[in-house]
């Protein structure tokens, strides 16, 4: 259990100003994550790692000379925002364009595909590196792959070493994603940990048992057994990763493997299940090389621990012994290194509303003071909206949607203060939102609220049919970003009737408040009627099963915005 | 807790076993240890660190170039046994002397100073390095000095680098000393931890609360206070290290820092806490040198937190920052190897106890069944005698006694087989006693049995009153190695009962078994007793004043064995 942290939701940030001090011979920080503080060439492709915090070493642990060249921080078990991603990719740049590794979570899919888009826009090369190692979620992760455990550590410490040996941009994101193809782990867990300033874990165990195919977020695992000899332990994770063999790899031949411990399961543990399974592995044919034993991706303390096994030819063996320096890691003779310059934070550009209509900037005020009513709902249902996301994802909702909300809030009040309209301050809102919540609900938010404004204008006071316009829209731009349809259980559940309700109740002649109230009460009908669905995105069975009988998170917190707006209008 | 093991007490030995596979490249295996794989030139210094297991890092993930040349691996939080200290050491040693280092606990006090004896009465140039940095245990720890925690790293780093740059034994003995001289530490834990096996922790603190200044073996804090924010935890550590600042020290200068997690308190938090730990030693005028924050002296999973700074001269610091490389940490520039020899095990001399007369050797086949006898009840007991000496100790007690009597048996079966007499026997059991059972109890019992068998001669059955002075002669041998006496709260406050009974009832004519059980009987009543005293050695007040009400481990096992040889007489 977390136990040393001021404010939760600084939490990230301040392990990250205390990581960048104790290792500045590594990295020097940037906002949302760090850079090398090391000098490159120009010209050098850059290798980004990133994804939620709590997995330390993974990610600041793995930058430094021979491995990654930028780590992106998001929150604790929560996608960094597009724009952090932008931000952090855009710092590490030496003009040989960026590789984006994560592992393959709806999120990180989200953000870290938004950024590529964005920095491709500017004409720099973007590509994605999206781990699938975890054979538990077999065509159940994020886009119908595997999730995304410790098979990073091997991509991206391949991806690192190919573009320190001069590597070009298409051969290093070629050879990396080679390497994650011939990559494939599993893992269990005996117990499972608690997020900074919560009291209860994200899932448990039985006592005495071990939950099989967890996710590395807290996601539970997909059955679970007694906890068995070192020997059987061994035995099962070798067996079902043996049994995912990528296809086209030999029987045999070399493999780097890792054994990693998930936090709380320790190093003498560790060693101690290593043993049967190098037996094992060589008993099979195999040489291992290069193996690593010890804690590469954790989950803050959850106990537990998985394998991971990278079937090797010439030139992955090459770059998987390849010398390497960072925080977490140490291969081979030192690489020698002078220092970067200091990297300096680019000044953000200052908006002028000059212009706007005084109506308009009434309406700007009435949009700001809706955003803090929500913002304040948000904080208390917080917890709450954690837990029933925990039940069959990450736990992360309601941490997300409260530091959207802070981000909005603070955004939309300074544009209105500074003159702005509807669509304006609600744009300034959407882009907070986007920016700083991070996770999957802060990319989907800031798009929603984006959609929204384009409708509202900046002319005077919105229309009741201007706001129906703007819910519609924002409907069909989650519906497009998030490829998903009403019945998925997603927030679409509740958004859809809420958005239908408004345009009929306008449609009919209700007054805005009438309407806004008919619709919210629909929405809150259709986000408890998600109880009876099965979510059918980026949920393994199991966790589908589990989630029957609970309504979404993402349905329900749309909902509660909804109510929240529709009495302060 | 723990949760991956097979039998627990193979756990340390396969443990080491995945241990030397996967870093065959720093280590090889000796028996109960590893030492360097790599060559050392003839002559030099080998630097030896030890203690009990559970606390990766320590010892072995620090044996390699630039740090020790071996590592004694004793039970989970026992101290090695004299005969394991001895074989490590011989095994490293290159002709310049060995330097055994361990953090200051009274098993490892006696068993490395025995080893030490018996290194130098064979012409091996032995030192002590007793590591004294704990400023909650000041004028508490074994000796009347401080414990030993984190400070192990900066001691055995300091002392590993002046002998690889070829210091003389004198040298590195000087300024390993002086390292640890000019070292303090403070700790906090969050929650105890659990022996493999066990289902219970050690010691548990409430929850909210953390434990201040607790020791690495799960010896509870010295207070409780409610768990502060970071800056809280920072000052506290700061303050507490810098106000037991070593005599001579200057205030300000250059520090090396460690902050070490214990096993469930991971590297965000750590981080985190770093953070505002070096800003509190900058402002008091300190630059920090080459900081470690990371788990470095673990106690399995126990959650909590250490600083230790060290108060650099040119020497030190020179040293602290001289290249190293070995499993847990890399320092500086590879230092170039070759490999060393396959260290091969040398073979034990067989004992022959031919011309021993038949009335001798059933009196041998009677004393194997006697302690076979024994080892079966406290099989029994393990889990009891664990909690008792959990309550004021580090809970190994029970495991100490049950591999000790299990090899005691083993050698004592071996040795009547073979046709030892009553005092071979008995002797046999005494050497595997000490040589197996590690910690403090192990080597205790060793040389109480090797007293007791001095007494009973080869020559036919023993007669009582051999059996009476054998127990006199043991208690003097324990009270002369152990430095304590009756009221201390040990063993001795049954053991000397027992040998007072024993010696008035066979002078008055008792039957050996009667007077046997009479004095069982005795022992019994007298380790109850010892429920009202407080222990005097080696144990901080707080610890002293809970174990009130509570009997002594050692006194209780001791009755305990007596009742079951006066049954079985």
């Amino acid at each position: 259990m977390t136990k040393i942290f001021g404010d939760p939701s600084e939490f990230v940030d301040d392990s990250v100003a205390g990581f960048v001090d104790l290792y500045s011979r590594f990295v020097q920080p940037v906002p949302h994550g760090v850079i090398r503080s090391t000098a490159t060439p120009e010209g050098k492709v850059a290798v980004i790692a990133g994804g939620g915090s709590g997995h330390y070493p993974a990610f600041a642990g793995y930058v430094g000379p021979g491995l990654a060249d930028a780590a992106v921080c998001g929150n604790v078990f929560a996608s960094p925002s597009t724009r952090w991603v932008y931000d952090v990719a855009k710092a590490a740049n030496r003009g040989g364009g960026v590789v984006l590794g994560f592992g393959n979570y709806a999120g990180d899919i989200l953000n870290f595909g938004l950024a590529a888009e964005r920095l491709r826009a500017e004409g720099i090369p973007a590509e994605l590196l999206v781990v699938t190692d975890d054979v538990a979620s077999e065509g159940q992760g994020a886009n119908g792959q595997r999730r995304g455990i410790a098979g990073d550590v091997v991509a991206f410490k391949i991806a690192g070493a190919a573009a320190e040996a001069g590597y070009g941009f298409d051969d290093v994101v070629r050879v990396a994603r080679h390497a994650n193809d011939v990559t494939r782990s599993m893992g269990i867990a005996f117990a499972g940990c608690t997020l900074p300033g919560e009291s209860e874990p994200l899932f448990t165990v039985t006592p005495g048992n071990m939950a099989i195919g967890l996710g590395i977020h807290g996601e539970p695992g997909i059955s679970e057994e007694p906890i068995g000899t070192p020997q059987e332990i061994a035995d099962l994770l070798v067996d079902k990763v043996l049994g995912g063999k990528p296809e086209g790899t030999p029987d045999g031949g070399k493999v780097a493997v890792l054994v990693n411990g998930l936090g709380s399961t320790k190093y003498e543990e560790l060693f101690l299940l290593y043993g049967p399974i190098a037996k094992r592995l060589r008993e099979a044919g195999y040489e291992v090389v290069a193996p690593q034993v010890g804690e590469l991706v954790t989950s803050l303390d959850m106990a537990g621990c998985s394998l991971t096994v990278t079937w090797l030819d010439e030139e992955l063996e090459t770059l998987w012994t390849a010398p390497a320096q960072c925080p977490a890691l140490s291969v081979g003779p030192t690489i020698e290194t002078t220092p970067a310059p200091t990297y300096v934070v680019p000044e953000d550009e200052v908006a002028d509303y000059t212009g706007t209509p005084a109506e308009a900037q009434e309406a700007g005020q009435k949009i700001a003071g809706l955003i803090e009513a929500v913002r304040d709902v948000l904080k208390d249902a917080e917890a709450e909206l954690g837990r029933i996301d925990a039940i069959a994802g990450d736990g992360d909702h309601g941490t997300g949607m409260v530091n959207g909300s802070v981000a909005a809030a603070q955004a939309a009040r300074t544009a209105a203060d500074a003159g702005a309209g509807a669509a304006a301050t609600l744009s300034a809102a959407g882009g907070a939102w986007a920016d700083r919540a991070g996770g999957t609900s802060g990319v989907i938010w800031g798009v929603l609220l984006h959609a929204f404004a384009d409708k509202l204008g900046d002319e005077g006071k919105p229309s009741a049919q201007q706001v129906a316009e703007g819910a519609t829209a924002s409907v069909e731009a989650v519906m497009r970003l998030a490829g998903a349809r009403v019945g998925n259980k997603t927030m679409l559940d509740s958004q859809v009737p809420f958005a239908q309700t408004l345009a009929e109740r306008v449609g009919a002649g209700d007054d805005l408040k009438t309407a806004f109230t008919t619709a919210a009460q629909a929405a809150t009908a259709a986000a408890e009627a998600t109880k009876d669905l099965r979510p059918q995105i980026g949920r393994a069975r199991p966790l589908a099963e589990r989630s029957l009988g609970h309504p979404d998170a993402g349905a329900v917190s749309l909902a509660l915005v909804t109510r929240t707006i529709a009495d302060k209008l």
